[in-house]
């Protein structure tokens, strides 16, 4: 084991946080692994839904397509926009709204204001390789990343462009586990990795000092929201991003490393 | 007293940092004072050569455009691209080089890859008042904000668009003496006062950790610039852009609140 982890740590591939959207021009995504984050809401989602059974989850970038599309598949059309669920649709961006029960074995048509986006943008610049990552599935997300051994760019989906801690918290997460088996050479993961080893005794208790709290919360009450989202592997899942839909990956190796 | 810090604390001004230029478009420049930040190193220079006596220093975005017009106001031309002194100039980036006996009395026409770019996009999006900040000048940058009142953007230069953690310290040390006269609703404002007052005790040790940091020192050698851009106040000096150039605010207020 030993020679192979002296090979591992002379050619480590390098790990980028992209802390905006429209920061990812910056970023060469070929041969890469791109993780989109958007912890509040749409990516903790995606792992609850896949997690409780979905077949897939289509990210679609408005709401007549969520319409269009679920129509045709007899899939759910969900979305949401500023933080409440989208005019014209029923379901929103919950991740507490997709139990097994009504989710299992159907597909998910979902729209959002900034992870699906961040999809979009990723999918244009020509990603080799896209997954979705939010506390629900943060070992899962590790652990395919140490598996593939690919460079890896930690996309932040932000506040319509703007940074955001908690998808930075969620990036720091990654880098914490990650740290020994990667390059890194960016400010923004060094930062993100500080943030996240400063909070992360206690995420649910640094919640409040969140803008997105204060909108999702004091707004619209989703304060249940909040905590499943902040809760490490809630939903143990790896959505992969194939032919247009986001699949749990049923071959992401357990933690190869043995972490 | 106590009424006038009532009728502030009713009516504060906004605050926001904003971590890289190509996220400038977000904010709202007009009646704010815009903060230009680029601590490695032209604002630190841009104050070392004003506290120094230069008459004024006129920023502008090419070499070419450094020469000429030095030439037409028998200036000194100087600037840097990619950390190192511009081809064509003789004079470069470092804020040791301008000492009062070679800038007193002079104009300085500068140069840079990051600085100079984002005062001149933010001249391009109509900013109300631009002002530049740095370790060396912080003072004199807070006590202005504190006596103007308005609302404040904080400009990080980053790297070619990329964040950068000297620039985000630069914006927390701001913040960390305003925070009490402002209202703040962004996270990289909250990031930014927090990674701050974690490495305030000790700049200089913690500037290792910083990418530029290598690109500066292990390439270019320059320690002592380093340490020059981390003093707090070594150049009290408030430079304001007024008609094309950076000039020493003589009737800057010394600080209005006595902190």
């Amino acid at each position: 084991m030993a020679n192979l982890f002296d090979e591992m740590s002379q050619s480590k591939p390098s790990l980028h946080t992209c802390l905006s959207p429209a920061l990812l021009h910056l970023y060469d995504l070929s041969n890469s692994v791109m993780v989109i984050i958007d912890v509040f809401r749409a990516t903790s989602t995606i792992a609850s839904a896949l997690h409780n059974g979905a077949r897939s989850v289509i990210p679609v970038d408005s709401v007549p397509k969520a319409i269009e599309i679920s129509k045709s598949i007899d899939g759910i059309a969900a979305g949401e926009r500023d933080g409440m669920i989208a005019e014209g649709l029923q379901h929103g961006n919950s991740p507490l709204e997709y139990t097994r029960d009504f989710i299992g074995g159907r597909t998910l048509v979902l729209t959002t204001t900034n992870g699906t986006r961040l999809l979009q943008m990723a999918l244009d610049r020509h990603a080799d390789t896209i997954i979705s990552g939010s506390f629900p599935n943060l070992s899962k997300v590790c652990d395919y990343l140490l598996a593939s051994g690919k460079s890896v760019i930690l996309g932040c989906a932000g506040w319509k462009d703007r940074f955001n801690l908690e998808d930075t918290l969620f990036a720091g997460a990654v880098i914490d586990r990650l740290e020994q088996h990667v390059t890194i050479h960016c400010d923004s993961s060094r930062m993100a990795v500080d943030q996240y080893r400063r909070q992360q005794a206690d995420l649910i208790g640094f919640a409040p000092q969140l803008t997105h709290y204060h909108r999702l919360v004091n707004r619209f009450g989703l304060i249940k929201d909040i905590e499943f989202c902040l809760t490490v592997d809630a939903a143990p899942v790896l959505p992969v991003y194939r032919d247009g839909r986001l699949v749990a990956d049923v071959h992401a190796a357990d933690n190869p490393f043995g972490k």
